[in-house]
């Protein structure tokens, strides 16, 4: 491996798209640490050619977004001179659509960000979800557009902010044999509702651990299990009655659930 | 335009990655509604195969994401068959890395969201950012890696989530005339503060919106324009008074303004 290899995200906007891309593609090599260096907000010829220059001279692979078209021809006349893999996110995609459309792309930087409603929307239902977190003020479920019900360590909130950037309005509860059900749990649409549950086993592994760093011995185990078994059987009960859709989070990432409930929420439509 | 125009995103993994690109994409072409639809998790042949036969008898425009070589493989052969656009968005990179590292992908699906040390890293950022929220708790700051404080409408909020989803330990902080600084402001490196300041035009024109709403009259307009200087004038004293480092978000998004910040924490390095 050359030591030296390091990925430059070039664009005209912010660069998260092509930063999301290059982290995409190092992902494939998990026992390798490649760095990438971000350089937004590209504004001139003059800036963009000494980027390009140093790309060369560093070797680092290219990955860039230009909505600006001049910006395109630069690297491209650039990549006819010297060296350099350089890879086109958007164009390929643009070109296509304009011709589909009929229609040349407004070539506007950042157009990706435009302060339109979607945007607020987005920003609200953001705020929405720190609001409404854990359950904080039960009025919330009423306003809501998902309400996610779940047991312990079922990452509810960052489960709420993923959703809420999608631009859902999103409440949580967390659901434990002790907790009481606020009866606006009872009174929405159960297609709103998303129960969390998770594995027995790995709720088990996770208490064992803390018991572990508290200094507590393996005499509690017992008890920890039949604990667990009453939570999950609780919530199952709940979700149960509700009749919402359930989803077992163990071994799912936050970007995992977030795809099977947009998916679950787009077949009820 | 043909209104039928839609996007396929396909992917082994979520598909998030593409779904981005599309939306830069179609950012430059604001007046036109172009649907994308995504097809996450595709295990076997067989599912691809349909998609990408549904996706030529619809005429979809196709963006594709698969960590597995076999899928890529399919996606060719099908277009040298059929009349299909299909963007490879990932193997001209990891071909290139794979040649560059001196290593084969390792062609897992979903590798980019793994369960390791930096996802754990980034889900406790987000229950960081949601618990220190507001001022909820001085003592978020002490523990934060970023502390914003803000005039009001600066959207601290869903600023202080879209850095802990880069992986920062953020608090934030409500400045108005009347707040108390908490004395641990004062005692963190001023390095970690970051001071939000808005325009006044910008906030002149949501109160006078606001009283507008309300069934005010403008007679009160003269009192709050004296009130939104007080504000603005107390935040830049305070920033002046901390050393910190300030950021004017009006007419900037939150991808913006969180690209600005993440530059000056890199050169601060």
């Amino acid at each position: 491996m050359n030591p030296g290899l390091i990925i430059y995200t070039l664009s005209d906007s912010v660069g998260n798209t092509a930063i999301n891309v290059a982290k995409s593609a190092l992902a494939q090599f998990p026992s390798h640490k490649v760095p990438i260096k971000n350089f937004p907000f590209i504004k001139d010829d003059q800036e963009l050619l000494a980027i390009l220059t140093r790309a060369k001279d560093r070797e680092a692979m290219v990955i860039y977004n230009f909505a600006k078209l001049d910006h395109v021809s630069l690297v491209e006349s650039f990549q006819e001179e010297h060296d350099l893999f350089a890879f086109n996110l958007l164009t390929p995609l643009t070109e296509y659509l304009a011709d589909r459309i009929g229609h040349a792309p407004s070539q506007e930087a950042g157009a990706n960000h435009q302060l339109n409603q979607a945007y607020f929307d987005r920003i609200n239902a953001m705020e929405f979800a720190v609001q409404y977190d854990d359950g904080q003020d039960p009025n919330g479920f009423l306003q809501a557009d998902i309400i996610l019900l779940g047991v312990s360590r079922t990452s509810k909130t960052p489960l709420s902010i993923y959703l809420a950037n999608e631009g859902f309005k999103v409440a949580n509860l967390p659901v434990m044999p002790e907790s009481t059900i606020p009866n606006q749990i009872y009174q929405v649409d159960p297609r709103k509702i998303i129960g969390l549950t998770n594995s027995k086993d790995l709720l088990l592994a996770i208490r064992k651990e803390r018991m572990r760093a508290y200094g507590l011995d393996d005499n509690m185990l017992y008890s920890t299990q039949e604990r667990i078994e009453a939570e999950l059987d609780f919530a199952n009960q709940l979700y149960q009655d509700l009749g919402c859709f359930t989803i077992n989070v163990s071994n799912k990432s936050i970007e995992e659930t977030t795809a099977i409930i947009k998916d679950y929420l787009s077949q009820e439509e």
